[in-house]
This record gives structure tokens, C-alpha cells and sequence, in this order.
């Protein structure tokens, strides 16, 4: 039986721009978070999962409640990342993933770890922000039972 | 008689942080855009005009609709930059606001122009984003006859 | 013989996500400024210009001199866009590049355009940011003769 | 004796913009770490600590290492925020340091707790962005002993 907590990760690749970096030549610890969402986001269109849709048809969103992220080393302009989302954790009206950005190794070696976190989000109404059970759709697709 | 076309450009500090910078170890110049913004921002609720509000309770928003930018100089971080605003045409739906950042001179010396840059902004139903004609309370706010 | 005035524009896919939304349900108009320097860059990279190395090796970069948009309908969360960039005026320390930004047409539908607009880039030295002559190799890139 | 570790939190106020919020009409939430460094920072300016200065002159600066940020409520265009940063860690080459972001309480009200994290930071040597020890100047300015 395949579940969403045993699956590999899903990976999603990220090039970083200007627009990414800082005056310390690196790119801006904040953005990672932005790198996680695209991945994040990615990952729900994967599994059929479209936020804008679900807005409009569920009247929902997902929020984050929590995030924490451990930076190991810089991502420089014009690195290519992979970024991962998988989830750890799930309850009635919110999930945890798992999520990284990593330097692609070239050339058949292995990538290099940059940053490593964990994000929380919760289904919540979109009017009222109150938070909602997991709708069914939602559920099925991530593959959460 | 006094009008928005004749007084002195609103002036607001901006405060650069790392945020706000780039690799190159300067502001990124689409921040200008934000340092603009802010500015416009604090100019209209100096005059009484509440973006969140107006929106609640006459259902309309301002929408960027051009930005022209001519970037001088660059800054860097930490420093304190001046910000100015003032009309420079008006119609039934729109406005043309002349923007300036410049870096604060320090001991009276005089400022220095880092960019400068012309903003038009329309007045938009904010469900539908069609244009609507200006509320007659902006338009007296901004001294607009 | 072909140049870099006569060919086809670049095209680049720029997803829109969470990150590029402001409250009004739209794209947040100073972010047209970054999907327009990603396709910049990847354009670059595809004719063989890497600016991180080039800033290591030439100890030169590209800055941006003048920005001039103008909106003409909103992109919302999860939209797919497509970003083009072409040469339409090159001076010996810079260059212009005409740029759109169109809802990707789906089954067959032409694209729609969204905004557009002229970006004017100048090559200056890394330390002090002054203007230098684009290298030559740059110049070959692009097709400049 | 006063030090750093028993002293009021640093209190600095941010003004929710535009460029803050996302399609879910609240600030987005990865800006509050830009909200959380912008008051780190002028609690060290306000202590005499200048980052560009320091790292023009010791050729270090700080970089930021793990960031842990809980979201209790949303923020909205308009709102008045206040952030506190206090230090609640230190060793030889980091420091810890907690923070909120408040929705100001207006006509004597109590604040209402938005957002609270902790931000671990690091020295480091600009150029290589290897951990060193806190130099003197900053720990006598932050009162660690």
C-alpha cells in the first residue's frame, strides 16, 4: 500500500536570481521559504490538488502556522537547487512537510544540503480564515487516510 | 489657492535593509517600486485617504497601471533615503504622481538623487478591477477639482 | 545573416505563486519587474552568458539603468505565463530590451498580453559600478556587431 | 546590573503595505522575517552597532542560521505593527534572539500577538562566510559578558 508518508520526495528544481540574493552575496534566508512554497505548490498540482480552484469551488485555502528552517550553506546566483516536499505529519485540519533546497551536484554527483525545514499549514475558511477539516479531495490526493 | 499640483512633494524616509538589496551590493531596482509605493501610501493617508478602508466601504482600489524609472544612483544598506511624491496630472479615472528617493544629505548637506520615476495610477472597482471614475473624496483629499 | 534585432524573442514560463500576489487577488506589479529578469537571465544563459561567472572572471555586471511598464490586465494565483525578452537598441555600454508578459493560451487560444514593457541595461565594473564597454564576448552573444 | 538578557524587549514599529500582503489578503508570511530583521537591526543601530560599517571595517557580518516563526493571527494592509526583539541566547560565534510582531492596540487596548519566533544568528567573515567569535564591540554593545 503506498501512503503519502512513505512515497520519496518531490522534487522541484529553483534557480536563483538577483532578485533572490542579498548584499551578502548569498541568497536572502526569507526566500527560502518562497523556494519551499513554489515546491510546495507544485506538489499539489502534481497530485491534482489546484489552490486557486479550491478557493473558488471550496471556498478554502491553506495558510502556514509554522515554519522552522535550519540553514547549512549559501545558494549563490545563478544555482540551480532542488527543492523537496514531503509530508510527516497530518491531523483533521492540518499537515507538516518535510522540505529542502540542495545545490544539484553536476555531472552525476551528489547534491549538497543548503537549507532544511519544516512547514505547517492548516485548510482554514477563506472568509473568515477559521480553520476547517481537511476536505475530502484534499485528503484523497495526498494520499492521507 | 493651494492644489496638489502647485505644493511641495510629500516627503517619507525609507530605511534600506537587507531585504532591499541584491549580489551586487545594492538596492535591487524593483524595490524602488515598493519604496514608491510606500511613500504614496503614507502621502495619501497623510491627506486622509485609507486604502484598506475606501476598499471596505466604496469598493474601490487604486491599480499601478505605468511606471516609468530612471535609476542614478545605487544605494546601499543601512542607508536612509528620502522619498518624495506630488501629482503631476490628473483625470477622471487616473493620476500622474512624480516620485524621487534620494539618499539624505547629512549636516545640511544637500540630497542626492539616486532615482526618480513617474507612477500612474487608476481607480478600479475592486471586485471586477474595472475603471471607475475617482471618488469625490479623493478627489477633494488630493485637492483635485 | 541573422541578428539579435531580427530574430524571434526569447520565451520563458514564469508560474505565478503565492509569493507574487498582493491583496488585491492580484500579481503585485512590481513583481513583472523579476519574471522579467528571470527571462533576461535565462535568455543570457541560453546565448551563453552566465553573469555570476562573468562578474568573477570580467569583473563586470549588468545593471539596470531604466524601467518602463505598463500594465494592461492582472495575473492571478497558479496563472502560467509566458515572459519574452528581445534586443531593441544596443549602444556601446548598454543595451535596451523590449519585454512582454502574456497568459499562456490554452488549447491553441493566442496568448494574452498582460504587460509590457522596456528595460535599458548598462555594463559596468563590479567594484565601482561604473559604466564600461559591453566585452566583446557579450557583444558576439547577443549578435551585436 | 543591566545585560541583555534581562532587559525590555526592543520595540520597532512596522506599517503593513501593499508589497507586504498576498491573494489571501493577509501579509504574506514569510515577510515577517523581514519585519523581524528590520527591528534586529535597528535594535543594533540603536545600540551602536552598524552592519554595513562593521563590515566594511572587521570585514564580518551576521548571517542568520535557524528561524523557528509561529503564526497566531493575520495582518492586514494598513495594519500597525509593533516587533520586539530580546536576546535570549548566546554563545562565541551566535546569538538567539526572540520576536513578535503586534497588532498595535489602539485607545489603550493590549496588543494582539500576531506572529512569534526565535532567529538565530551567526558571525561570520564576509568574504568566506566562516563562523568566528562575536567581536568584542558587538558583545560590550549587547551587554553579553
Amino acid at each position: 500500500m503506498t501512503d503519502a508518508l512513505t512515497t520519496k520526495p518531490f522534487r522541484w528544481p529553483v534557480r536563483v536570481y538577483w532578485e533572490d540574493t542579498d548584499a551578502g552575496g548569498i541568497v536572502f534566508y526569507a526566500n527560502y521559504l518562497k523556494f519551499f512554497e513554489r515546491a510546495r505548490t507544485e506538489w499539489l498540482r502534481h497530485l491534482g490538488v489546484g489552490q486557486q480552484r479550491l478557493r473558488e469551488e471550496v471556498g478554502g485555502m491553506f495558510v502556514v502556522t509554522d515554519t522552522a528552517l535550519r540553514y547549512h550553506r549559501p545558494a549563490r546566483l545563478d544555482d540551480l537547487l532542488v527543492v523537496t516536499a514531503a509530508i510527516t505529519e497530518s491531523g483533521r485540519a492540518s499537515i507538516t512537510i518535510a522540505q529542502t533546497a540542495s545545490l544539484q551536484g553536476l555531472d552525476g554527483r551528489p547534491d549538497t544540503l543548503l537549507c532544511e525545514g519544516s512547514i505547517r499549514i492548516g485548510w482554514v475558511d477563506a472568509a473568515d480564515l477559521r480553520p476547517q477539516r481537511l476536505p475530502p479531495a484534499i485528503r484523497l490526493a495526498l494520499g492521507l487516510t
